[in-house]
């Protein structure tokens, strides 16, 4: 008897004929002998009107309040599975983020899991019952429900598959599974069978919109074996695993990300503790900074570029601009119209001659590049966002990615 | 310093225009130097479209999934709540029914409060914080969220002022006190300044539509002081409260109820024992039942007559087809089509020829009674559904009850 964990996405239970289907799939499971658990996230946008008269009633509301309004989205979808289940002629049960134990910090609408007390899930699950588990919440120390954040019910999904030694976890969602590059933006893209911890965490803090790299972590550090795959079909996906390819090859994805702005500090005192001090500063303003690039310095001060969410760019551009008046740096440049576009792959690692070819790329596109940053298996360009696309097709085709 | 607890239906939090006008009510409580926890319900219609997805998916969901499903509704309002509040500049944080400590049995649908457990209500109250309560839900002994089926957030306002020994209890809602008759149906109906928990809890029982029988019982148990008022206006509304009146008015209102079904089974076998199987048999089936009548035995069989609300005739059908075979009686008939119109009054107690008043002036208006049932304080009778609202204002008139 194994123990599979299944996480359905909110497009996957937006209907009742979906959440049939979803049903079908966690039963199928259950009957060939398995334990199931299944995280559920909220059906599509049954909340946006409840955020809409939070706002309506408070330009800021309070984080907490938003977690407790934003909890009851994956309740419902839980309530739902179950019932779906039942009408199968199975046992279920349905369980939120409390109830699962799963149990967080206090950091409203960012919350990180703490730990998961089991108890329940098991006996529940010893009843003979599937459980569905509700994504992207849990409560604090005080019983606050508190919710995850972004990628919050792929990380509930595999948290819970980590701390009951599942032997697989299913993502389901509307892609088959992870690709060479976005299939919608390069046509002749190849789905991979298997892909490393690694790239895919590298795919997805790029935004490969299949999996949020929070989750993805947490799947390496327990190596759970985590399959990509499609709610509207019967294909296998793509595993997520330690690949351990005799030969690597040097590139295995390329993507390409839109929601991010480039915020510029101009004429940055260029003396020891600045760059500190301000991604400091920034970091308690809770804001997530993706690229830094800093250029070497002329007369004493330089220019420090950055990459932020573009919703976090009124809080970036405040603080940048409060940071800049307090080290008598100058003005302050936020572009919201760039587009990054990476190439992922642990045989980077051995092989050279990767960037060179993907700039070469770039520049037979005439497409310009604005900023650059490298990691051991990742290289990440900035351009105009009217170039994205082309860029990452262009890229792709430099890799004969589409060829396997 | 007071305690008040206010109570506000799913009319008085259905838009942001209304949920700010509920949230100045606390808030001006709270200025005045009280210590204030507001009670809120679901805001109107938000849980309908997911019932029936519920019951899309299974014909007969699941009670305690149902009772997930349903949980939102209020976890939604409390969070609106507190953001409201807090838009006003004062401190507010909500809680679910479990977050409340209100613990029930695991009666799914219909809970009992068992306890509450007051310590973090009374924590935060200390912050200097509004509290928000969700209504209507609690949780059993293994943390499963349950809902208190109907009257349930009135009955958690009152079970929370009667816990925390609040000063007063403001229930309001879409009417302006409790009035002698429905004023909708008999105009010159007046509203009573006073009213005796007694005359309350058989005016709740009889559908006066303001406020629930369970929540009065504990209100009256507790000697909460409840103040039944309008969300739209400034008015004191009635007061609930023990009443000692020398001078005792005979009876203090008059009440129609629509929402019950007459069943009756045939040739019931009258012999000792039958009457309490019968009706334990009802019980167990979770089927409330309100009058009963049995007419004098004849050649050794008796009919039998009850009234259900109109959404237990399905389950009142089958069980009385049930008994009937089991018994050797003979048919069942089911008749939806009735109205029972109710006098009230704790001066029934020691003045005499009430019934006699009551009968007389529906004679007079020529409409038929088909069962009479009489307490202490209270006499019903069940006429046809047609001459429902006649027969209100007969006995209105009769009574004189719009002279006080």
């Amino acid at each position: 008897m194994a123990l599979v964990v299944q996480k359905f996405g909110g497009s996957s239970v937006a209907t009742a004929a979906k959440l049939r289907a979803a049903a079908r799939r966690a039963v199928r499971q259950f009957r060939a002998g398995n334990q199931v658990v299944v995280v559920v996230s909220a059906m599509g946008d049954r909340t946006e009107d409840l955020i809409a008269m939070a706002r309506e009633l408070h330009p800021e509301p309070n984080a907490r309040e938003m977690d407790m309004l934003m909890a009851v989205g994956e309740q419902m979808s839980v309530a739902l599975m179950a019932i779906a289940i039942h009408s199968l002629g199975c046992g279920a049960i349905s369980l939120t983020g409390a109830q699962a134990g799963i149990r967080t910090d206090s950091i409203s609408s960012k919350a990180e899991i703490k730990s998961i007390e089991t108890a329940r899930l098991r006996r529940e699950m010893e009843k003979g019952q599937i459980v569905i588990v509700a994504g992207f919440q849990g409560v604090d120390a005080e019983e606050n429900i508190t919710t995850l954040g972004r990628g919050g019910s792929d990380t509930t999904a595999v948290a819970l598959a980590a701390v009951l030694k599942a032997d697989r976890c299913d993502i389901f969602t509307d892609v088959d599974g992870v690709y060479t590059a976005d299939p919608r933006v390069v046509p002749n893209a190849r789905r991979r069978d298997r892909i490393d911890y690694d790239e895919m965490l590298e795919l997805a803090s790029l935004g490969a919109r299949v999996m949020h790299s929070r989750a993805v972590e947490i799947a390496k550090r327990f190596e759970v074996p985590l399959w990509v795959r499609s709610s509207e079909d019967e294909s296998e996906g793509t595993l997520v695993t330690n690949v351990e390819d005799v030969e690597q090859v040097e590139v295995r994805g390329a993507a390409l990300e839109t929601n991010e702005a480039k915020v510029t500090i101009r004429d940055v005192p260029d003396r020891p503790g600045v760059a500190a001090r301000i991604f400091g500063e920034i970091a308690r303003s809770h804001i997530n900074v993706d690229m830094i690039v800093q250029n070497v310095s002329a007369e004493g001060t330089t220019d420090l570029s950055f990459t932020v969410l573009q919703s976090d760019v009124p809080a970036a551009r405040r603080t940048s601009r409060g940071l800049a008046d307090a080290l008598g740096a100058g003005k302050v440049e936020v572009d919201e119209g760039v587009a990054k576009v990476s190439v992922v792959g642990v045989g980077m690692r051995t092989h050279t001659g990767v960037a060179e070819k993907m700039f070469k790329a770039l520049a037979e596109s005439e497409i310009n590049i604005q900023m650059i940053s490298t990691s051991e298996i990742k290289i990440s360009v900035v351009v105009d966002a009217d170039s994205g696309e082309r860029a990452l097709r262009a890229v792709h085709d430099a890799f004969a990615l589409q060829e396997g």
